[in-house]
């Protein structure tokens, strides 16, 4: 009996990223490995694998068309956090196959760095250091007038999904409460989950430390308006994880450089950032350049949860590990 | 029948630290209250209130001859983090004076601190910003070729007590293993905790991160000798947390600047440190001028745990929330 | 615009379990309801409101017929904890109707009912009584020469699904290792729930408890045989929970009743048993008739989860509460 | 240098119980030993031991007297979990000799079968089993008319120590509140614990779930009068666990048997019950003849704990594993 075909199209993700020696192990013990690296597979070898695919992993263009010619295909394994326009959603559900995303992998590194980022802000360690280098006297509570903890505060989160998930428990040691405002659950859900659901205009006003984790939609978009940007709680710690265009990133940086409330800001409407764009000298705000989720780390969690899902699905059994597509939901998310 | 006095002299903790309006409603239904502030409470005055007080909140001294007139005398707190030497412990402890400190009250927001500057060590939170305000165009996986992640970490911990206590739960849910050296504790007890009790030199040989959380005593003052440092694993994140007096400072600053390990450093073996002294501009360390516990969380919680056993004590009850000394060892402490 | 339709055919769930006053205003509100009760609902009927519901609640019959004739239909809620075989799953899937069934909200009943079966297995407890009555003058340690505790006990689990999920964070305050044996989990997966993957010859030989938690298929019938059965530790509790079709039944009553193992039955073969059966006297078994999972507080999860999911369902969303079919598994569970 | 000696005088504690082959091999690695089973150790050779002795192992009377004579005395181990009437605590204290008791040792047994207790009452599992055997052909919701579930309940607790603090995690699975009344606790102690202190009054009418695990003292004696029982709350489950002196013995007996509450007792005025004593008939109480601490598990957590609070104190270091004694309360406990 022949062996599954496992087609790799991972491009933007590097052979380094997605195929270590021991992924290629894995994924050699469980198929025929067919891989394409540096930049989209040509239409060419797309076509020609296609029809013997078990499992494509990557973001390979999948329309109607192509999927009717994939008659051998259980999964498609996209090795990015997002979900991507080109993929028909539907007609893969229909035809039983699993389209997955490796947003579960990313989550663990981006809660870690949006936790120091919080605690940064409200303790301000990320200006201790060029305080003390610049001759600063203050110490102790002389030098902590601004300090504020994180023990009890009031969490908000904007979007509740894989970063929020990782990043709940990174908190509840604190003994915080969690308000949640997201469309796309039900309250009963997030009450089961021990949080507690609230309207947009309440998370804003009423947060001590507010989380924006949601991905962008043709649905929310630039939500964050200006008038709602500044109904946020004064003096609040605002950590823009997710995508930059849930906000009006220019009235976000005014407000936030005016000291209207705290900020941490890992991803931007354009990225990278060109070197001389005028949001690198906004004062106020705790720059970094999307270095919230890609660490080593994160690959070899990507890796894997691609291995143990492919190995899942090849045998016939349900994926456990990425996270399952789901049609209208995927097909409303806005790529870059 | 008398009400029980509570003699106040916290210097130099301050009025609004230790007895605001709350605390100040909270002790006075407790008892009169004589209170000292802004300096070492005169020893006339002292001598005068000492056969009435029941309670001492503050560091007075209490040496034999003083306890032999403190005929009322059921607790003194201590509302530091450390131990004074200027109490016999011994003699209060016979003649069953509690004695407290407010090190628990401290210790959450050291340990908040702490797991940021582990986490900005780990992931290069604290250069991030600067590094994007000068150009630097590396995102993701480019911009994070030094980072590594928390999960999943080997902690170490030199000197388990209030700090590490507080830290733990914050570790916690990053699922790492944690090693413990610490010659007060028996290693049943570091087990029963979930930790692994382990000698000095695997400590710091085998941890990714390292907390230094040991207060100094004159058996530890300067252990960790310039070779110790060097036998710290490469690259590890070394968290100065507790008393500058357990390093070799200079060879610990020597050795983080020349990239040796990863350091973070809160606490000096002389503070404030001069305005113009050259540790201020070491290179490649995570400074703050002693800002790790003094925040106005902690004299709220100081405030909390101090009313809460004042009042246990009065009633003849054991103390419930500060630490109480242990005489021989409280004795062992080098205060500053 | 017309209002969804949702269709109420739950027998042999009945009114009270299912569409109580609450649960009547909540569905009420989201749609028409069309219901019927005490038996199936008659062919006529279903056919009759087939081409215009939305939701069915219920486990009425959808072969692919129906489902053609079923154009608007979003959702389906099978009410009980099983997949009945009377569904074409695949085709559902193709169609994006989401197969729901409600067995997480039985799962949490059915986990204290199993660990108190458990402590009651090791401590003696459901024997206490009756010998205290019966005059035994033994007590501490002289009464309990047979008692185990649950602290640190290794832990053995067949089949890790819902009843595994709701039990594992109840055992998790004794300090327990648990290894489980799920054909259809990958060892990454479980290990990423703190649990240790295992072969079924390891579970049943190295576990001092040993849950059988698995469904039935076609695949699993009668595998625990008489000499599987044998190989399991002496004296370990064995917790029959799920279906008793997964263990050669009368071996495993006849191993208990000669003291090879501890075990507690909540579930036979044959239901309920009859009032004569020989298996309600077999000793040294803690019996109980299928009680675990029926109690009111589960039915109120159900309409709660029910309610929850209808509402995501006709909002276009996801369902969150209830378990989703996977097509090729639910074909093969067993039904009775 | 002559190495300490420790005395072991553990009756009614067996050789068995607190000085096997392993805890010999460890106590001879730290000191001397000397040692009596079988009864308290004659009065001739406490006096000959007492003035050499470091660590006394066991119940031996100490009053000031001996402790007079006692120079080289640092610790007394009770290895029972409750505190005797036959020592001077004050002044042991002030010649700052620990004493410990094993109650920490105990309470994990007692807190799992208090537990099971607890979900038994709840659910009925302790009379399902005859149910079954009678031929009762209820099952399913059909069975569970009476049945409760302990997820969600309000619990109770009477008095907060060793057992409640073993209790608690337990607990805390099921999403519990928890009340608790306890005089010797400050409510901002309680609050930090994450329970919710309470007026006797209301634990009693208020609570699904009541614990009583207080000590008996000469304070609390009889306090739950028959009064207090008849304001629990109506088919509360009331777990009696710790000192069956604090109540009404025989009203509590009469009023569970009368189906005003559900009722588990474990313990009894007088131990052991005589055979004969109409206690052990009183219907509708689920009984066991002091069985919760008592296992073989326990023994061996003291032998633990005493182990490694000997080698602490022998090397001059606080005791970490067994409970110290409070002097005055201490003081206040009834023994049997």
């Amino acid at each position: 009996m022949s062996r599954p075909v496992i087609f790799l199209d991972p491009h933007p993700r590097t052979e380094e990223m997605v195929y270590d020696a021991d992924a290629r192990t894995a994924l050699e013990a469980l198929g025929e490995v067919i891989a394409h690296f540096g930049s989209r597979a040509p239409d060419e070898l797309v076509e020609d694998v296609l029809p013997r695919a078990s499992v494509i992993i990557g973001q390979t263009a999948l329309p109607k068309a192509r999927l009717d010619r994939a008659a051998a295909l259980r999964a498609v394994l996209n090795v990015k956090a997002n979900w991507e326009p080109n993929i028909d959603y539907a007609e893969a559900q229909a035809r039983g196959i699993h389209v997955l995303s490796a947003a579960p992998a990313m989550a663990p590194a981006v809660a870690e760095f949006a936790l120091c980022q919080t605690i940064a802000l409200l303790r301000g360690l990320h200006t201790a250091d060029s305080r003390f280098r610049a001759g600063e006297m203050a110490m102790g509570i002389g030098g902590n007038q601004e300090a504020k903890s994180l023990y009890g505060a009031e969490i908000g989160i904007l979007g509740y999904g894989n970063l929020g998930r990782a990043l709940l428990p990174l908190l509840q040691p604190f003994g915080v409460t969690v308000k949640v405002h997201d469309p796309w659950l039900s309250d009963g859900y997030l009450a089961a989950q021990g949080m507690r659901p609230a309207a947009l205009e309440e998370v804003l006003a009423e947060s001590d430390v507010l989380f924006l984790l949601a991905g962008v939609t043709t649905e929310n978009e630039g939500a964050l308006t200006r008038a709602r940007l500044e109904s946020i709680r004064a003096d609040a710690a605002v950590i823009l994880a997710s995508r930059a265009e849930i906000v009006d990133f220019d009235a976000f940086l005014t407000l936030a450089a005016a000291g209207r409330f705290r900020a941490a800001v890992d991803v931007f409407p354009e990225e990278p950032v060109p070197a001389d764009h005028p949001w690198r000298q906004v004062p106020g705000v705790l720059f970094s350049h999307h270095l919230a989720g890609g660490i080593r780390a994160s690959y070899a969690r990507i890796r894997e949860m691609m291995i143990d899902d492919v190995g899942q699905v090849l045998k016939g059994l349900p994926p456990l590990r990425m996270q399952r597509a789901e049609p209208r939901l995927a097909g409303l998310m806005r790529s870059r």
